[in-house]
């Protein structure tokens, strides 16, 4: 029997329930074990919501529970959440999320308090929502040496773009839409200047090559300088603006990362990603390039990778992931002027970065 | 000590024993022990070969040798491939194969077999190449009910359908280069009229179905039939040509499978996969729509896979895929005039199937 804990009932968490009850029968028959619900952690109330009697607010009731094998960490943030997942851990509890500010910040303690206590901290859900790619990245690719990683990681920057580029909307217009139809916050500072396409970035450098990268070591440029007349001019040229975020290993070992605007063909596999999908393009030196493509964001999405995850956990315990933090010297941002660039502009051309 | 025998030194073959000798380390770091190639199992000589040392001919070799614990099998065909799969399994060595072929005319023996044998029988690269498809279908969409699955899965005929597309060549040069280029084979039949393509999608179809199926419940249309000036009409109305395989599950259990050339609005995810990539799209009920891209042929793509595979193996046993035969009138072609088509033709339109 696995009984699940989530702590935070919002959108990610609530969709995590949903889907948990929703799929019963297929966790079920993937786990070989009844798969359920038991707490739903939150200081908020929910009166009449259909999981209402699931509702506890004090973390001891899970923490205690020798019955609850997995938390589901859907707080987000470094704070609380931080403090949950340690204690959930140290309790010998497998931890899902898709907090990817508490995976980039405290990951190495976190990955190895996991391994201490021989269980799992997973994060499928933290990069690309319902994309599965740290897992195929791993294993799927895991013969492969891979070189470099390049992706549209947030959805809400790429609805704005896609707005400003099919519509002729101006940054500010694109930004209210989203915020309206709620693929934006209400402060937006953190998808709009760069730092949410960072974090994602780092976790998949972090997994990729091995050494922790903390999204400090690089220098995000957000999109709030995007204008219809740089879009124009781009697409004048043949190319569409992206929000891009690469790591890319040169030869010397160093990583070089670089998130900002990019000029994209219009020919290249993240040229007609639009709207909310993420994309994201890995590159193996024995298979090439490979694209993983979907919802990057959204309840359901999300929720599909937290509980891939949770399937996971049900399937005996083989390797643990170590993020070493010895050496921080491996990361740089490129030099200025190194890259090739958009005409008339300061926008690098994706291929060169 | 991870011991692999490869069966057959051809290009698949020779691919996977390069690439373990290449990613050395890589390999004993992600299984946490060595891993050699002991056997190269082949009829032919290869006098001067690198691995010459390595050659065997005769199977009892590698099956009575107890340090085997992998078998790769590149053999090909449902022949001699077949009685070497079998006769591993029953040792109780793990077989990793590129056979689309044999997975998908004797899967469900193969599969028990490897259950009663406490081995595994995996097959990442007989769909999709160098992508990874099959784990992360099975593991990282885990949680989504499949609702159908719509793929470029051929490249010889993504090739040749691109250079008549780009070039305004006939079928007929277009297959010509193909071979010249080592695209195509001598006779390229199984291409060229679909069964390749049909194969693949049975695999998928039966791991994301649960059912088994075989190709021969599926009736596949080739590419033989498609002229420039069908591609023509195609582009002027907005769509391309491409040899698409789709599986959906109908909401009364059947799965209707359909395997031949579709009209692909140039907007689609498919739209842009040209030359010998392939790509699968997959729709999960909470996730939507994710797509996997890449090479999904040629030498090191598919050793890429196969190796993947290989690393699998060094994992603990814990869950063992099966597929039912009892029920076979689960799948159904589409009736004729089911989807909407492009105008002027009886090519059915990407969206309808």
């Amino acid at each position: 029997m696995i009984n699940v804990a989530v702590l935070g009932y919002g959108t990610v968490g609530s969709g995590v329930v949903e889907l948990l009850f929703k799929n019963n029968r297929l966790f079920a028959s993937k786990t070989g074990q009844p798969v359920a619900v038991k707490y739903i952690l939150d200081i908020r109330s929910f009166p009449g919501d259909r999981y209402e009697s699931l509702l506890v607010r004090d973390i001891e009731t899970v923490l205690r529970d020798p019955e609850i094998n997995v938390v589901v960490e859907t707080i987000g943030g470094a704070g609380v959440a931080y403090e949950f997942t340690r204690r959930a851990l140290q309790a010998g509890k497998n931890v899902v999320t898709s907090n990817k500010e508490l995976v980039n910040e405290k990951g190495p303690e976190l990955l190895a308090l996991a391994r201490e206590n021989g269980v799992r901290y997973l994060f499928e859900a933290s990069v690309g929502g319902g994309i599965p790619v740290i897992l195929p990245m791993m294993s799927g690719l895991g013969a492969n040496e891979i070189h470099r990683i390049v992706g549209i990681l947030n959805g809400t920057t790429n609805y704005i773009l896609t707005k400003m580029k099919n519509d002729g909307m101006s940054f500010e217009d694109a930004l209210g839409r989203a915020q309206q139809f709620g693929y934006a916050e209400a402060n937006p500072s953190a998808d709009i200047d760069g730092l949410d396409t960072c974090r994602k970035l780092c976790i998949l450098a972090s997994l990729s090559f091995g050494k922790y990268v903390h999204a400090d070591r690089v220098r995000p440029e957000g999109i709030r300088g995007v204008t219809p007349e740089l879009m124009t001019l781009a697409e004048q040229q043949g190319y569409r603006i992206k929000l891009i975020g690469s790591a890319q290993r040169l030869p010397d070992g160093i990583v070089e990362m670089f998130v900002g605007p990019a000029a994209v063909p219009a020919s290249h596999p993240l040229a007609n990603i639009e709207d909310v999908f993420n994309g994201i393009l890995v590159s193996g030196d024995a298979t090439g390039d490979v694209l993983f493509y979907g919802k990057g964001a959204g309840k359901m999405p999300t929720a599909s990778a937290v509980c891939s995850d949770i399937i996971e956990c049900s399937k005996p315990l083989c390797e643990s992931i170590l993020w070493d933090v010895t050496d921080n010297d491996f990361v740089r941002s490129p030099a200025p002027g190194r890259f090739e660039y958009l005409e008339g502009t300061n926008i690098p051309i994706v291929m060169s970065i």
